[in-house]
C-alpha cells in the first residue's frame, strides 16, 4: 500500500483528536462550571450541559457570543475577555469530557 | 412523617419528568435527524449533539431560531412550521437520550 493510502486510512480510523489544550481549557473553565456544571452537566434546565458537544460547535458558539452574533445578557459578559486560544482550550476541555 | 414532608421528597428524589411526548417528538424529529443524526449525535463538528441536553433549553433554542432571537440560515426554515406542542415533543424526545 502507498505511503499516502496509509496515511489516508490513519486519518479516517484516528481518534478524535482535540485542537485545544485539555488541561488549560480545564483551567480557564472554572468561571464556566458555576452555571454549566464542573463536569459539564448544568445546574439549571435552561441551559445547556456541554460535556461531550461537539468541539468546533463549542467554539463557534462562544465566538459568537463575544462577537454579538448570538446574544445573551448573561454569557456575552463571561466570554468577553477569552482570547481565540481559551476558547480553543475551554471547547476542548468540554468535548472531551464522556 | 407529614404527608406534604413525604411530598417534598419524593418531588425531589423521583426521576427527571419530560413535559412532552415523547413518541410525538420521536417521529416529529426525522427531519432534525438528517443532520443532528437518529440518535441526537451530529453528523458534523458544526453541529450540535442534542442527545442528553436540558429539555427546556432546547425548547428555549427552537423557539429562538423560529422567532428569529438566534439566527441560523439552516435552522430557521427547519423550524418555521413547527407547534409549540411539537417544540416540546422533540424536546423531550432528545433530553430521554441517554
Amino acid at each position: 500500500m502507498k505511503k499516502t493510502t496509509l496515511l489516508a486510512f490513519s486519518m479516517l480510523f484516528s481518534l478524535p483528536t482535540f485542537a485545544g489544550d485539555i488541561e488549560a481549557g480545564k483551567a480557564k473553565s472554572a468561571v464556566c462550571a458555576a452555571c454549566h456544571g464542573a463536569a459539564g452537566i448544568s445546574v439549571s434546565p435552561l441551559w445547556p450541559n456541554l460535556a461531550g458537544q461537539k468541539e468546533a460547535y463549542l467554539v463557534k458558539q462562544i465566538k459568537a457570543f463575544k462577537n454579538g452574533e448570538r446574544k445573551d445578557p448573561s454569557m456575552a459578559p463571561m466570554v468577553a475577555a477569552l482570547t481565540d486560544t481559551d476558547i480553543e482550550n475551554i471547547a476542548a476541555y468540554y468535548a472531551n469530557i464522556k
